[in-house]
């Protein structure tokens, strides 16, 4: 199931609160929530339930991350030709919390592209935001890492890093897409991003930990739609 | 389910024919063979289809591998908690193909044993299998990496590799179970190994890319008996 | 001392040809070829003579590493204000032998390019030049890794990526220098890099290993000069 | 120069106050005061400058980090042989600011050992120390990272790990030395150090950052000797 944008990313991490059956209820009201607003909504569940959650929703599900191997002996990994066959619909790539070394974003990209899924690169800037989107992922999600799990949003903290990053990476390729994250949390913060030229939002424990994420994520949804 | 030895450990690291249905056609035929000789076998699946696997069979699924971190913002781990909550046995840890620094292994130890779960950490030679005994894991798998995947097994090519490290871990941690890897492939590659001490083998491609994977096991099981 | 292009920057890794006085001597025969000929030649000693080799040489010395760090608790740190102050010109980063997280190429040129030192990153391809070339380094020196020590150039093997490198380098930055490296062992090899659009060469063991290493340099000087 | 215990060592990690001629006077105060007092007193300078120290000073200089590899194509490596070939008397391993794998501190431990350098390897806590002395190192240094500059002295916030880290390291290889650091920074935090069965400290910032290392370091090396 491919991505399209503008889109709003749920990344579960490896949150407590997103693990097993919770996760899955978290995953199902977002794709709940998708149903009824039109959204493109896409969840990133653990590594270790990805399988589970592709059988059990129909939003696309994209991996946390991917390794730059082929199928092979190569244990530990997460492979790209795997993720196609289970379902999955992606990868986000070289979060912050999960750097990569750039040779291995590069080859991990022409794998996943090479098998017809989708790559959001992680940035924490603008300068890497313009290497990110030189390698031609599907999207780049530009994320201040001192703004995670703020609370407090990129785009409100730091507008000129998303009207940048929407810059900088629409010269480099114009049809890389761009999306933004870091301390989203209302949907206030979702029409900012989409007014500085966002295509979308990416989020984590505002969404996981909300003690009404159905309400929350279909406020999000509206104001992107606005 | 806890781990007991002698076991037989398969670890499917990220090889294609062990992915989707052809790897759960593998789990299921180790829970048969297993449960027909009453040996104990356990299955490492790919990360990214655990979850999938606990729930489809009956023997001990462990994981191929298990971050330092604990459950929380940490995009692309696997963390000890989750691996629990799921169903998970335990988890190999530095395998050749997955090293990891001293300090995350002795980290790692310490979290799965927090929740109860089994740890195997894999030793390139003596004097690795030494230092990862002194961290007092569940059991140390000593496998030559030059062997792995080379139908050369270790028990042969390398008996005293074998034998020193039985000797070696005994005598840093009397009750850490060892066993041995790396090109084991036949019943009398397991026969050698359990003379030499082992408490079982950890196999990978042989089982794998077997053309008779239940007659493989089979015999490799039987061979633990004797 | 700055560097400036076209130039011949001599990568003397950890080979122990270029270790003590040897490298010593090395470097000082590349300072006289410079003198000679008027082409810039640089030298990128072991990192644990940097500063002996910069006392004792006038030609520029490169880092063959550098962390993206600050000055300050960074245990066997390479770190941009010591280089600055101890005399070197700058710092290779992201060699195939030493490869860097995006992030750490990004903040390392930051910090080199904040102190007035040279930066230039190496990449193994198209995709990874033109990642390199968005962070604007000094320079981007382009190498495929399997033609690295092969003795068989990457002007001769693979004349579409040095090439394609220039193209795509200067179409994200087109002040950025591109060189390019792997096998170049002789003056038709620096000849044709030339002819490619290539500003100079980054060549090892060719030199490192030389029986007459003196007769080599002053050959590819004076083919980078025609 | 071998080093032998109780010493003292002195980290410089990559602190501006110990870079360049700084260093080199910090370096030399440090020889004064060992020759004046008949202490061990090593000193571990920036990788950088490491060449230009042993040519300046006669007291053992230690490098931060090695890397596992033989001399050889490893561009921006560490390697034992040429430590050796310049005068280095060893190498700190693993230090928390530069933590390695089991299987590459293992592997830096033989190559070190096999030119005749010593080893001394960092470990964060208990287990750690057990696994390090399993890989018979010349020496262990146990250091919480949580006190590493804290001012706090190890010996004084958590005595039960160094009278820990010297029973443990001791049952697990006898002849291995067992040294304590993090926080150290005055005479009293030696004396409780050597009274819980250390033989010598390892400290930076204090001696780094003192207004008058001088005076400190005979403090400390007199407190060394009670």
């Amino acid at each position: 199931m491919k991505l399209t944008y503008p889109a709003i990313l749920l990344n579960f991490k490896s949150y407590k609160e997103a693990a097993g059956n919770r996760g899955l209820e978290l995953a199902k009201t977002a794709e709940r929530v998708a149903s009824q607003t039109g959204v493109i909504v896409a969840v990133c569940p653990s590594i270790v339930e990805m399988a589970k959650f592709v059988q059990n929703v129909s939003i696309p599900v994209l991996s946390q991350h991917c390794d730059p191997y082929e199928p092979g002996p190569f244990t530990g990994a997460v492979v790209a030709e795997h993720l196609k066959e289970i379902g999955v619909a992606g990868s986000l790539l070289n979060h912050s919390e999960k750097r990569l070394k750039l040779s291995d974003i590069s080859a991990a990209i022409t794998r996943l592209r090479g098998v017809g899924l989708d790559t959001v690169v992680c940035a924490d800037d603008l300068a890497a935001a313009a290497g990110a989107a030189a390698l031609e992922p599907s999207a780049v999600a530009v994320e201040p890492p001192e703004l995670i799990g703020s609370g407090i949003s990129v785009s409100t903290a730091k507008p000129e890093v998303v009207a940048g990053a929407v810059k900088t990476v629409k010269a480099v390729k114009p049809n890389v897409h761009v999306i933004c994250g870091a301390g989203v949390s209302s949907a206030e913060d979702v029409r900012k991003a989409v007014a500085l030229g966002s295509e979308g939002v990416l989020l984590s424990s505002a969404y996981v930990k909300s003690r009404n994420p159905e309400q929350l994520l279909l406020e999000l949804c509206k104001a992107l739609l606005v």
